[in-house]
C-alpha cells in the first residue's frame, strides 16, 4: 500500500508548468520530483539525473521492452519516460511523488494509475502561448508552429484532469498548485468506482 | 445552472469549525455564508438573520411542511435547517455559498446535492474535544456528555467526505479550508455517475 500520493503535472509546452513546479518543491518537503527518462539532447544547464536521465535512443527501447516505464511517449521525435521503479520507492517512504510530463504520457497514466491526481496547466489563450514561445527565442519558427499545434491538440484533453490551472499570473497559479496539493492530503480516500 | 459551488462544512460539536470558517469567510470574497434556520434560542451575542434564523416550532414545521428547506434536522431537541432558495440566489450570482451545519443534515445534502463538496471537521481524538468542551464552560455535564456521544456516532461518517481536516492547530486548520476552497475552483467538472 502506497502512503503518498502521486501527482501528474502537465500541459502544453511553454505555459510555464517547470517554473511553477520548482517554486512549490522548493518550499514543500513531502513533495519529491520524478525523473524522467528522455532521448533528447541536454538543454544549456540541464545535468543528467537531477533534469532527466539523458539515455541513448536504443537503451530507452530496451527499457521499453523490459516495461520499466510508467509511462512513455514519443514527442517532436524525442522518446520521454517515466521509470516505474524509482516513483513506487518514494510513494512507499510516504511521499508525494509528482510527474511533470507531456500530455500523451498522462493519459496513460490516468489509465494505468486511477489514483493519480490529473493536473493541466493551460495558457489564458493560444495567442498568448505563442507569444511565450517566441519571447523564450531558443526555437525555430518551425518548431515553435510544431508547438502550437500540438498545444491544440492537447488543450482538448484538459476536461480529462481533475484540476486545470489558467497561468495567466505565475504568482496565482503557483497558489493554485501549493493549494491544490494541501487539499489532496485532506482529501479522503474513497474506492474508485 | 449554477455559477457557484456549494460547500457543506460540518464536524461534531466543539471542534472549532465555527472558529475555522470565520476566519476564511472574513478573507474570502468570492465565499457566502448560508444562514441558517433554528428553534434553539440566540446564545449571547447571536444576532437574528446574521447567525441564525431563530423560529418558532411551529414556524418551523410550516416550513418543512412547504418543503422550503435545503435540509433539515432535530439535534439536542432542536430543529436546525437550511432555506433553499437564498443558497441558490447566492449560487446563480456566481458566490461560492458554505453552509456550516450538523452532520445529520450534512448527509441529507450529500444526497439531495451530490454537486456540493462535503468537507468534515474531526477533532484529534474524543479525548481531545471532552476537554474543549469542558473548557467552554457553557454547559451542563449532561449536556456534554450527550455531545460526547453524538460525536462518537457523527465521526463514523467521517469517510463519507470529501475531505477531512484534523484540527489540532487552529492556523493550520485555516490553511487547509482555504486551500480547499481554492483547490476546489481549479476542479473541473465530471459528470456525476
Amino acid at each position: 500500500m502506497n502512503k503518498g500520493k502521486l501527482f501528474v503535472f502537465t500541459g502544453p509546452s511553454g505555459t510555464g508548468k517547470g517554473t511553477i513546479l520548482k517554486e512549490v518543491l522548493a518550499s514543500d518537503d513531502r513533495l519529491r520530483l520524478s525523473v524522467s527518462a528522455t532521448t533528447r539532447g541536454p538543454r544549456e544547464g540541464e545535468v543528467n539525473g537531477v533534469h532527466y536521465w539523458f539515455l541513448k535512443k536504443e537503451d530507452f527501447e530496451a527499457k521499453i521492452a523490459q516495461d520499466a516505464f510508467l509511462e512513455h511517449a514519443c514527442y517532436v521525435g524525442n522518446y520521454y519516460g517515466t521509470p516505474e521503479q524509482p516513483v513506487n520507492d518514494q510513494l512507499a517512504a510516504g511521499y508525494d511523488v509528482v510527474l511533470e510530463i507531456e500530455v500523451q504520457g498522462a493519459m496513460q497514466i490516468h489509465e494505468k494509475r486511477p489514483d493519480a491526481v490529473m493536473v493541466f496547466v493551460a495558457p489564458p489563450s493560444l495567442e498568448e502561448l505563442s507569444d511565450r514561445l517566441h519571447g523564450r527565442g531558443t526555437e525555430s519558427e518551425k518548431k515553435i508552429a510544431a508547438r502550437l499545434a500540438t498545444a491544440e491538440q492537447e488543450l482538448k484533453y484538459a476536461d480529462r484532469f481533475d484540476y486545470v490551472i489558467v497561468n495567466d499570473d505565475l504568482q496565482e497559479a503557483i497558489g493554485d498548485l501549493r493549494a491544490i496539493l494541501r487539499a489532496e492530503r485532506c482529501r479522503v480516500a474513497h474506492e474508485l468506482g
